[in-house]
């Protein structure tokens, strides 16, 4: 097997001889972007979406991104080419940089790192089951490298039997740790978190697809709508659309319902063919 | 100037060559803990202390600390006996180490950093201009290494012609990013918050010395409270205690307080004599 490479502040080296000096921002005071998309036959998945956010994450958080963005794709189409991983999730971090006094942002880091990316398909087609939890990621729209949240109520989610947890906080829903909730209501409504949570890829796209095919809403959501849904699925880069059968002791269904079935096979056609 | 030393899983290296490998889940998702202690002539002061709360935030995170507690205290002393520097501040930091999958808690990275400190008498006795800022810090008795709030929020205050925010939601005031808050009551009550925050050293200490002299309460203090209060200061092991003249358009005087100077006078003897 070929050793994988990374690119590090624009240097292409093997990725296990990829560090940083532990005056990092990351390493001292967990302060760091990234973004994340996949590559499927050696073509990156909506890289410009993942490419605006990533900059946009970037900026909320006064990291200067030291390169411009034609320079990033650059480096991607290099290190693709370098790996040779046709199947394949390419993650972009900008870190805080090495700070002179432990405290304050420096000079980011930027990291770009490729790994094999096998989808689950048997996940997509069987569902998970997720328990609730009291959290509201700090900078929404962000996608900060900060999981210890997420990392955390994993093992709560595992305890209980459940596959991971959705955030939930006064009365409303938010997001999982690593995708975005969406939930079918009753009478067919589909319904997702619009506020200050991460505008996932993923569910951007699945918002324009359904448009004009089903009554779409991206705004508040309820814990109370949550508990009352006809269907709930999450969606992200690795997972796409999975469906998730059950939320504590809400039972949505012992398969995947319908509607989310078919928005499974439109987004398939999109991303897959 | 002679080159500083670090520890670094039980390794003495220069701390210019202290690296992890992007792997570590410091880097990838600001998993990790620390604390941190001063060192007078040589001497650390509360570390006991500090390595109680240590043991605690790698317990509640989930991350086995590679060492024993004695273990950890010869490699302390042998750093310092390395470094000879007598008036100082270390850090044992303890990240999630190498994950094989990016997500899960590897074999815990653990590295011990010293750097020379300074008191800043200057500032303890003129005293802070806080502002408030809505968060509460997740696991609020843990020290993770996730300051990217306290980061953000030093640029607001900043902006705001002061020096530091106070996390305060919900009506209740917790802490600052890097020390916690007192509040003297118009009639003489000594009041800090005191569930879910961070237990600090100097805090715990101020306690002690206060409990006697003064009626002195650790309990949820309402926003309500710090409006109300004569006088406010905060405690660190950098900031010992420092008086807090304003927070947003509270003013406390524009000198510090008769009972925070009586408690600074009372806390300088322990720790400085």
């Amino acid at each position: 097997m070929q050793a994988v490479k990374a690119i590090v502040n624009g240097k292409i080296i093997l990725e296990s001889e990829a560090v940083l000096g532990i005056s990092d921002l990351s390493i001292s005071r967990g302060y760091g972007i990234f973004d994340y998309f996949k590559t499927l036959q050696n073509r990156p998945i909506f890289w410009e979406d993942n490419l605006d956010r990533f900059f946009h994450s970037a900026k909320l958080m006064d990291l200067p991104v030291p390169y411009t963005r034609e320079e990033i794709k650059v480096q991607v189409v290099q290190l693709m080419s370098e790996n040779k991983i046709p199947e394949s999730g390419i993650k972009l971090l900008l870190t805080g940089g090495y700070s002179s006094d432990g405290y304050s942002i420096g000079k980011p880091n930027f990291i770009i790192t490729q790994h094999a990316l096998k989808r689950d398909i048997a996940a997509e087609r069987r569902g998970l089951k997720l328990i609730s939890y009291d959290f509201h990621r700090p900078f929404g729209t962000v996608k900060s490298i900060d999981y210890s949240m997420g990392i955390h109520a994993l093992k709560k989610a595992k305890e209980a039997g459940a596959n991971d947890v959705v955030y939930t906080q006064n009365g409303l829903v938010s997001e999982c740790p690593r995708s975005n909730i969406f939930f079918v209501t009753k009478d067919g409504k589909v319904i997702t978190p619009g506020n200050d949570v991460l505008r996932g890829i993923t569910k951007m796209h699945l918002i324009e697809i359904a448009k004009g095919k089903y009554d779409i809403e991206e705004r508040d959501v309820t814990v109370e709508e949550m508990r009352n849904a006809a269907e709930a699925f999450i969606t992200s880069t690795t997972k796409n659309i999975t469906p998730i059968l059950a939320i504590d002791d809400i039972v949505y269904g012992s398969t995947p319902g319908p509607i989310t079935k078919k928005l499974q096979a439109q987004l398939e056609r999109i991303i897959y063919s």
